[in-house]
């Protein structure tokens, strides 16, 4: 953290996991969401992007609470009256706790990228046939766990990529990404690898959820070193089967409640990654990295 | 609303001031977000982009919670056990109400964009001579004002430049953004004007602040038409004199204490604006707006 501040990479940004990005971070993180892009042409995905907020409900339609109590975060806000709004200012001037006087509101912070997408297909009625391809952008993120690590942010980008359709389409497309990410990785000269994995689920259930998870190859990750002993994900496929589906009524054309499948590249994570493998100044990075980003 | 959303543009978002938005809504967005970073090429400004989220400390710092307690967005989390995260995910199983087992994290969502800047600058140590000119980006800000109203929302895109310096020259580049963002929303074919404005103070002593704001000719806004009988607010300019930069430490080559001023564009307003001036297809755009924003 300190040699990428020092290098004028990052901001600090005055809390735990919050950080600012400078011109040249994000040179690298916008060249790199192009790539994706580029890559993911032919899949015809619709482009529809979300705020870094959503309503309440879909994390308690989605019983996220259930896996991830620990990570989400909530929204609260002010709905108080004069003589209050007055009181808890003070209380701010003399950085004393004013957050007694906040009451939850209807929004919590968006914990992927992709928990929008669903709810906002499903309004639109049963899918057409062949399903769809969402392309949600590279969006902010939250997970709540504070700490200094720079790969281990608390508001991060996410890139998603989001398939809707029948359990067969939606597998078979996880798999092809799965190919299509690594050469991407590959061809930006990261020393990239993909194995099955679990989500950081919440207690004791938690780890059976995990090693459900693991069994049934649900989660896959593409991992890169980046710093400490083993490598970081920079990228995840997950297979969400019904999950999603069920809970937002997304159907196919002939009733059957559809599979979803959705990728993730960490931005911050792949910026990091090539920092680490080709040096803290992108113009000395090797030409085969650069020609992919379209480094003029 | 309902005519954005039936053609396409915007995506209910599942709860009010809360929406997607499509590719066509984007491509205008960034087209426009381009626009600006042209016109704003001369300043030499330095790109600084934050998440938006900020360290609770900076509302405090900045007495935010006196002019504006109703709009500020605060981040709770879980702090608790597994027994308290299976009661959790239970409530929320039955949408009952398990926001009283979140508590206050150390972060806010950001009110503007141009909070975060102030204290990164300042961590630096005095100002150049000269000040300095800081792009933030356009990003998202929060503001807890509920609303149907499509230029209304709670999360939305602020683009915003910052000036650090001197105050006379502070207070001459305000006047010179002025014309220029003035200029520049004309060759969009905006029906735009400049006017003294005042922010949504709260309560009786806000109507205070409300006024001596106005007096001192402290927040310019830009308006245009796009629904209702009065124009909307589509980018604001303001002279901040010492308030940011006491409750920083932000201070000039000679010791004393820097100026601050801001712009900020409201990207989806003048999106929305555009989109009422010209049409909701932007192929059928005249050529002026269509060349301004580059549209093949």
């Amino acid at each position: 953290m300190d040699a990428l501040v020092e290098h004028g990479l990052l901001v600090p940004g005055g809390a735990a996991g919050i950080v600012g990005r400078s011109a040249v971070f994000e040179d690298i993180r916008e060249r790199f969401d192009a790539a994706v892009s580029r890559a993911a042409a032919g899949d015809g995905a619709e482009r529809m992007s979300f705020p870094p907020v959503l309503p309440r409900r879909y994390l308690e339609d989605t019983g996220y609470l259930h896996s991830f109590p620990h990570l989400a975060g909530t929204v609260f806000a002010f709905e108080g009256g004069e003589q209050q709004g007055i009181d808890m200012a003070s209380m701010a001037d003399r950085h004393e706790d004013w957050t007694a006087l906040q009451q939850a509101s209807d929004l919590v912070l968006t914990p992927a990228v992709c928990y929008a997408v669903y709810p906002a297909v499903a309004a639109r009625g049963p899918l057409p046939g062949g399903g769809v391809t969402i392309d949600p952008g590279g969006a902010f993120a939250f997970r709540h766990e504070p700490s200094g690590d720079p790969t281990r942010l608390r508001m991060f980008h996410m890139r998603e990529l989001v398939r809707i359709g029948a359990p067969d389409e939606v597998a078979a497309w996880r798999a092809g990404w799965c190919d299509r990410a690594l050469a991407l990785l590959q061809r930006l000269g990261l020393q990239v690898r993909a194995e099955v994995a679990n989500d950081p689920f919440f207690g004791r259930a938690g780890r059976m959820l995990a090693r459900a998870q693991r069994e049934q190859e649900l989660k896959l990750e593409l991992v890169v070193p980046i710093a400490g002993p083993r490598p970081t994900a920079v990228a995840s496929l997950n297979l969400h089967r019904e999950h999603f589906a069920a809970a937002h009524g997304l159907t196919l054309a002939d009733g059957r409640t559809a599979h979803t499948a959705c990728l993730g590249f960490g931005h911050e994570r792949i910026v990091l990654a090539l920092l680490r493998t080709h040096g803290l100044d992108p113009r000395g990075w090797p030409p085969g990295p650069r020609h992919e980003l379209e480094m003029p």
